[in-house]
């Protein structure tokens, strides 16, 4: 699927700037801890690769390279597909016009559900199913937490929804759910009740349907936060999370990673200086680190990224404060009281990003190292698109 | 350079959402306003095509469809080039390891000036010069507004910076500066005189240097406000602009175009409601949207967009209120007293978006329609990268 040639002689130091810089090391440190958790409960863990969207780093995240994972388009259902991956949840709701491109994918041997909270979804999955003579699989949406999307748990839509699926033509395979709110969570104590409330009200969701001599085979939660906080999984069969593979700085403001997991960082050119402002420009803005600044609403803001050296140690206080299109204002943290580093003209350093699948996106490549090494060791396609 | 093929019979009822939408005539009225402004004062506009990033676009901007232009990076300044358009100023500062792909642009035709503002970029331009035997264009950027980067305005730093590029090596062509700060401006009067401000203190800074001794030929300013509310470019050379191609919210809330004007939208399928929060799911997240939220800064906070039907009339008060990576949360306005319209399942709308550069930027392709049709007439492919 790609060029992994080990590029010899390409440091860190020489590729031209602004790139996005993988540390391969950390990533399956963070791969091993998680699934260590899940483990501890016998039960699998189903990555999103929303957040790498890289065929290469997937064969990292991935039981035995293959699967099961999760995505976010069908694009990235298509690319994962071809190189290998059968096992996909696509984890949007589904639209009807996306129906044809599922059943291409089933009919060519990937086993792919669709995840949908409507009796319009459920009639136009049951109805495509038979017009395409293949039961396309189907999860419940529920709303856990009040995020986003979802049956509300309780709510008799859901045996009315499962009904359809599985009388209908389409194949109901349970239920699924994501606590986003769990980002929200501020302690130990809210993210264990958050991952437990995801997880009691799935199961409670699954047992209606059986108790409707419906089935539900699957049960699947998840989130980054909840998946690592949960200390019960009882009746879940699978736990979804992405950004847990690279962490971020919101996952670092919301205590369920070190800055020092942080497996991604843009590397950035210094430009020029405005001693008197006590800015630092650099060749990096928001097309490198993209818009995200999901830690404004945190307890500590961490402006466009926390600016660290070359080996990837903070330095001190400096932020990326500020972000045109191509630059980068680099400056103290409001407040600091620490004296701002020289850095000079033509002098390189790393930014931490707000957030992770933001920033990946908005890259061609990610350029691979190891832990203490300087030297690239392949460059890994990012998919776009949808 | 791409497939402009007539794709006849494919309508944006049709095509994959989410995706990306052009009206080409409002591109080209919002050109020929901006053209008409500078032409009457006897100035030629400098586009700058980091809003548009297409080939197809800059032949429809730029005068006789090839020059002259501005690029924020050097990929778009090798698409151009390819393309063309061989009058280009790379309007960030200069990073020294960029200066090989420069020269290799300058030894194969191409026209293009760096930007620079310190002894450092300097002396590393005019050394380049001297060891690729070829003297590289540079405009020295002054800071008229307290903006970003560039040498203030009376620091004799610009004579110094002059004498080295004029003396060493090197093709002193003048100044330069971008006003970034009009996007704050609140009124008309704001407006016109932050356009005198930037014309004053550009002006100002090529005589300086001229006094010295040193030739100025180039006096460059703009940005897509001062661009339009300028009231006299005595001593200008040329004005660059950028978003006013297309336009978006925030220039709408800047009071520098309407929202009739913006020439972009992206095109999302309804996928679900969630009926007592009030909230229509639609398949456009922040990752077709962007995560661009420059109207939380303006009086009018428009969240990730206008929601308007597929002509582009907005819907009421309907906002794209929220966004998840592949899921848009719209609803009404906070404080509307509006009913929420019913948007079916499978319904298709179009939003706005608050920044066109950073939008594009997420998308692989512009499908591009004339007024009053609902017929693709091209894809026009999007530069991505470095």
């Amino acid at each position: 699927m790609t060029d992994n040639t080990p590029l010899n002689g390409v440091s860190i130091h020489d590729k031209e700037t602004p790139f996005l810089l993988l540390n391969r090391d950390k990533l399956e440190r963070n791969v091993a801890r998680l699934r260590e958790h899940t483990d501890s409960f016998g039960v699998p863990l189903r990555p999103h690769l929303k957040t790498v969207k890289s065929v290469e780093a997937a064969r990292l995240i991935l039981t035995e390279g293959n699967g099961p994972a999760t995505v976010s388009t069908l694009k990235e259902a298509e690319v994962f597909a071809a190189a290998g991956c059968k096992n996909l949840i696509y984890a949007v709701g589904i639209a009807p016009q996306k129906l044809a491109r599922v059943v291409a994918l089933l009919k060519d041997g990937t086993d792919i559900s669709v995840i949908l909270d409507s009796l319009e979804q459920a009639r136009a999955v049951a109805d495509y199913s038979r017009q395409a003579s293949i039961a396309i699989p189907a999860l419940i949406e529920i709303d856990s937490d009040g995020h986003r999307s979802g049956v509300a748990p309780g709510d008799n839509l859901l045996i009315e929804i499962g009904r359809i699926l599985h009388h209908d033509g389409a194949e109901l395979r349970g239920i699924i759910t994501h606590a986003g709110e769990s980002y929200h969570c501020k302690s130990l104590e809210e993210h264990q009740a958050m991952a437990e409330k995801e997880r009691a009200a799935a199961v409670a969701c699954a047992d209606a349907l059986r108790h409707a001599g419906l089935p539900s085979p699957v049960v699947s939660v998840g989130s980054t936060p909840t998946a690592h906080f949960s200390k019960d999984l009882t009746g879940v069969t699978e736990v979804r999370a992405g950004v847990f593979t690279l962490f971020d700085l919101v996952m670092t403001g919301a205590g369920v990673c070190q800055t020092s997991d942080i497996a991604l960082s843009v590397v950035a050119t210094v430009i020029g200086h405005q001693r008197e402002k006590g800015w630092i420009m650099i060749d990096a803005g928001w097309m490198a680190m993209s818009r995200d600044r999901g830690t404004a609403a945190q307890a500590v803001d961490q402006r466009y990224g926390i600016v660290c050296d070359m080996a990837g140690n903070p330095l001190g206080d400096l932020l990326m404060v500020d972000a045109n299109q191509e630059h980068g204002i680099v400056a103290l943290r409001p407040g600091s009281q620490q004296t701002l580093p020289y850095l000079p003209y033509g002098s390189r350093v790393r930014i931490l990003p707000n957030h992770a699948c933001a920033t990946v996106s908005q890259h061609g490549e990610f350029a691979v190292i190891r832990d203490g090494s300087e030297h690239i060791e392949a460059l890994w396609p990012i998919i776009h698109g949808w």
